[in-house]
């Protein structure tokens, strides 16, 4: 039991410009010291373990290590999974053990900081709005375009959370008519055809309707398929291979299209692209902003939102993540 | 020119208390005196005509009708189309003949009365929400299922309105895979099934399906097609008509996958349905509800909006759009 010690020190010198973040994804923990600008001044990386017990251990010791050498006011914990309104319990995360545990208590109490949890597309939404792309941005969905669709939306300055605290759920929105099928029960689900394995799939489907194609994408999938990820079709494309353009422009397409149905929902002034394959924006942009003003209900008769590129890099989660545990905290102390 | 007049009566006896709405349909004009309580005491009714200098006309005399019998604060028009974000200028509306059009400044000096205009779907979600089946809810979405489907979303007690203005446009989610197409140029348009039209569309559809059906509504829609109305459909499963029934329990399952999608983009507590159709609610709401929970994406960990028909009837946009007029200006007038 080091908290007693722990805590003494934050006693002593704890620093309203500090916070820790972490981004807990399904394969690594980000763990990052950011100051109030943004900045990550220090991190610790470590594999996600996939116990309760030992995932709850290695975020205690990736915090720890980062708390002996800063004076932290507060730990944001991003997480990608269904929280509780309170933004104490984790109720249910896919790829994280976590099922109805009350993480937020039980590592404040360990650690003798106040922990804050944050769902993870929320986070890296907004770092772009406090420091990236979106800010000065009034209503604003940021997208993060990696494995599946995660989502954020930002409402005059503010997280929508909606009333049960669920973040926007837009990787099932029907955006292909009759397409792919999906887990969810649906069919054509948005994030079956962008995302890193819909880039894949993609490339499958347009190599088997063009057996004929001879690119080194097209025979990386014939020898193995397995081994061909979503990166390797965005490097494809950016090296003019063929079969990887021609997946880029069928993945613009169906982002264009999603991107219009998000601006009949929302109707926001402000879209941010971001997560692994998001970030390649520049690939794709210019064609899916085609879609997007083809599809838009009423176009020609409403303003079309600008569509940008994520800034904050892989670390979004992590700065965002402790943005908000280092404001909730100083609303907190306000009241 | 008859507005001096008014305006000295005015300046003598406004009252805070009465405001006007009008409801301006592509087929009527329904204005109303609207009492703070929502009460509606006074009503007149009149077709809409079809070009701008009639259409303006009318409505001036309508509201003149009404001024001359109440003393009122404030008019408000309910119309359905793209306006301004500073609700001065209707920019386009379908079934009127309005385009770039100053309406709410050029009617407010021919009446002598602040004009205020606003979306008719909010104006009828917002009726609900301050005296109807949305009251007292968080994050309200309002769906008047009629010709096509409107739609109104209530956030922390305010009308949402996006970056420009533009109302939720919910009737262009892709619902049904491979669909029927639509004008918009997608296919399965949600409210190509869940409206009036997609009723006798999907009548038809079953009855081509189902060749041997000899129900009432079956031999009405092969003597004459044009003949059945979505009401006529609705009233064929109130009486017990298969073909109304596998009809109206098509279309509660198309609800049901929507309201899923509802809940996906905006997480709400409540969600209220209006309209000619939706105001038959108890036709189809428990149907509906099931493929609404089957299709909602994270299903059993996370809880569930309730869904209740709307409560504010035909009046629903005249009684919002003087509320809104009047609280518009109540607010003006504090600042």
């Amino acid at each position: 039991m080091d908290t007693p010690a722990r805590r003494s020190r934050r006693d002593v010198s704890p620093s309203p410009e500090l916070a820790i973040g972490v981004d807990i994804g399904g394969t690594n923990i980000r763990a990052g010291v950011v100051a109030a600008d943004g900045t990550v001044i220090d991190t610790v990386h470590a594999p996600t373990p996939h116990s309760v017990a030992s995932l709850e251990l290695a975020l205690e010791g990736a915090i720890k290590q980062l708390i002996a050498d800063h004076a932290v006011s507060a730990v944001g914990l991003a997480v990608a999974g269904f929280l509780s309104k309170d933004k104490t319990t984790v109720q249910f995360a896919p790829h994280l053990p976590w099922r109805q545990a009350r993480v937020g208590v039980e590592l404040s109490q360990r650690l003798g900081v106040p922990v804050v949890l944050e769902h993870d597309a929320n986070a890296a939404g907004w770092a772009e709005f406090r420091f990236g792309a979106a800010m000065g941005g009034e209503n604003v969905v940021t997208l993060a375009i990696g494995t599946g669709i995660g989502a954020a939306l930002v409402i005059d300055g503010e997280i929508y959370r909606g009333s049960f605290g669920v973040a926007p759920e837009l990787g099932h929105l029907q955006v292909v008519p009759n397409g792919r099928s999906c887990p969810c029960g649906k069919r054509g689900c948005w994030e079956r055809y962008c995302s890193g394995t819909g880039l894949i799939d993609s490339a499958i489907e347009l190599l088997a309707a063009n057996p004929r194609m001879s690119t080194p994408l097209a025979r990386e999938l014939r020898q193995d398929p397995e081994s061909v990820s979503g990166r390797r079709v965005m490097v494809a494309a950016q090296e003019g291979d063929p079969l990887g353009e021609a997946t880029i422009a069928y993945f613009a397409r169906w982002l264009g299209v999603g991107l219009a149905l998000v601006s009949d929902v929302y109707d926001p002034d402000l879209i941010v692209l971001g997560g692994g394959v998001g970030s390649a924006a520049p690939l794709f942009l210019d064609e899916a902003r085609e879609h997007y003003i083809a599809m838009l209900t009423g176009a020609g008769y409403r303003p079309l939102a600008r569509i940008r590129r994520a800034q904050m890099g892989e670390d979004a989660a992590t700065i965002g993540a402790a943005d908000i545990a280092r404001t909730t905290l100083a609303a907190e102390r306000s009241h």
